[in-house]
């Protein structure tokens, strides 16, 4: 499995995920405004994995900050990287924990913050894997034997600095033996699941058909999925989902013909200062995502469109979320807050 | 408004509705093969419109026949044309309806036969732009006024001989005056709802937004959507719903948000011989219309694929079904047997 994203001498390099899988593509962020760039077009994508790349561009920008200026232009560049999506958390813890470790170094010599900043970066990378096979470890024991997983967009090594939460459970189960076989929703507009969820599931010879979204509610109401497993990219104190969009439709459905619906997710995603998933802000993208594909039009010039990246599935349609710290149930209120305080 | 499909002196014109919207070529069929291979590669489709090719194809294939093997070609022809689509029953029914014209002419001379096989065949078209007008008519009414209407795949003007089903409502509820817009499911993985109904509600001037199949239950989850029209393949008797890959999941998204899900199509698309919708074959089509889009791949070489493309809606989750002869309510079995007979 190629690595999502990785700190180098010559700066911060990603695999080029809008280009995945027919090309294999590496990109070099020299700046910290690339590493920017490189989250809003997606070249790296994923709630873990754009908390790893702020993180990494913090201290990219860090180290080429002035020692004049040090202080100001730290914010600007935590305050240019939070500005690069605004749905998933991760992307702000992670900015928030460079900034506290910053402060924590208030009276250190620059040398000293810029190469603690640096190696935090890196940390928190290495450290998002380690918690994606505690995610796997947690979510292994859920996933009924003998049956189809359904996932949605991809939640997968991709997703994170490697491992993956959702396809990270899904590995974990095949690695404990059980006989699980992987349905992958295409997941328009952006194809996450056909060009990467796909991708890295036939890479580690597990079982995948590629299905159109519009499929899944049709195999759910077959009886020929046991249980759906989704990534997330923001979950409120109550346990309402923000994930890519089409997951609510997956998890209404799923509902309906009451096949389990579970969110894989590390700590980093919650987050506990909003009391529903009213409050998560959607992001909102171009048009163009959705009237071509690969450059080629599917639709009319001049077509109006609407293509928000995410929506909010409800708590009530949630069975569990599992993360590094162990499997949340309802009511969430209480067990969330459990797990976050530790 | 281009024709969808014209019996010409030449043979059946059609336009190619694989190549809307970015071009508009016509397709001459000359020979019952080649209207066969026309609905198989779906350059027509929508089932009142691959009902009226079949007629015309049967026609056209009675005009070629020899006067020695009449009888038999003209099997050979109704079953050729029988095998090529399985789940749209309109198919069916105008064979059928050609077949039993030739029964009735049975003392007549074959030029006879010839040329009231062409002139049923033309009438076919004809009438189903009358009843699409009709069931606009009966269906304008139930359409909420200053809403949203939802609609998935295409069942508009180039789904039957002109006018449409579904998009046949939504034109005469504009008609009617009402101030109604237009959210169309993009329907992957033919892209139906992108390429042409996109197309034909802007050439109509009706307000029209271009949606992915996955962001419908976020737009009906969020209030916006006053109505659910759709068209259909083959209704059983207890009004259980084929139609395009993706209406289930509408129609239960649509009930979960308590909006009125209708189903508008001809008494035509009727098989009262079908107890319930689990009777209906599902057609499976090839790998490759998910792995690419206009010959772009977008998913891993030798990626495992499923591709349905129809699915069943149970009757539980049909408000109406709007038909020429009137709308039918709950419970089905009844108020289908009695407008069919009526």
């Amino acid at each position: 499995m190629v690595k999502t994203i990785e700190w180098t001498a010559d700066g911060v390099v990603m695999i080029d995920q809008t280009r995945l899988p027919r090309e294999k593509v590496f990109v070099t962020c020299r700046t910290y405004h690339e590493v920017a760039g490189a989250i809003k077009t997606m070249i790296i994508r994923g709630a873990p994995a754009i908390g790893v790349a702020a993180a990494m561009g913090v201290a990219l920008g860090a180290m080429q900050a002035s020692d004049e200026r040090f202080d100001a232009e730290f914010e600007e560049i935590c305050a240019t990287l939070g500005a690069t999506r605004p749905t998933a958390v991760n992307l702000f813890w992670a900015i928030f924990r460079m900034k506290q470790l910053r402060e924590k170094l208030r009276d250190q010599p620059l040398a000293e913050v810029r190469q603690r900043l640096v190696e935090e970066a890196k940390y928190i990378g290495e450290e998002d894997i380690a918690i994606c096979r505690r995610i796997g470890d947690h979510g292994a024991p859920l996933i009924p034997d003998g049956r189809t997983v359904l996932t949605h967009c991809n939640a997968g090594a991709l997703a994170t600095a490697g491992y993956g939460t959702a396809l990270g459970v899904i590995r974990s189960a095949v690695a404990a033996g059980k006989k699980i076989d992987v349905f992958a929703d295409e997941t328009r507009p952006f194809l996450q699941g056909a060009r990467l969820t796909a991708w890295e599931l036939m890479e580690d010879q597990i079982p995948t058909r590629l299905i159109t979204d519009n499929m899944a509610g049709y195999f759910l109401a077959q009886g020929r999925i046991g249980s759906v497993v989704v990534g997330a990219d923001r979950i409120a104190a109550n346990g309402d989902v923000a994930n890519k969009i089409g997951t609510y439709s997956v998890a209404v459905l799923a509902k309906e013909n009451g096949v389990p619906f579970y969110v894989a997710a590390p700590i980093s995603t919650l987050d506990l200062t909003l009391a529903s998933g009213r409050e998560i802000p959607i992001e909102q993208r171009s048009a163009e995502e959705v009237t071509h594909v690969f450059g080629k039009p599917v639709a009319p010039e001049g077509v109006a469109v609407e293509n928000p990246a995410f929506d909010v599935t409800p708590n009530r349609y949630v069975t569990a979320i599992i993360t590094e710290r162990g499997v949340a149930y309802p009511p969430y209120e209480e067990s969330l807050k459990k797990l976050a305080d530790g």
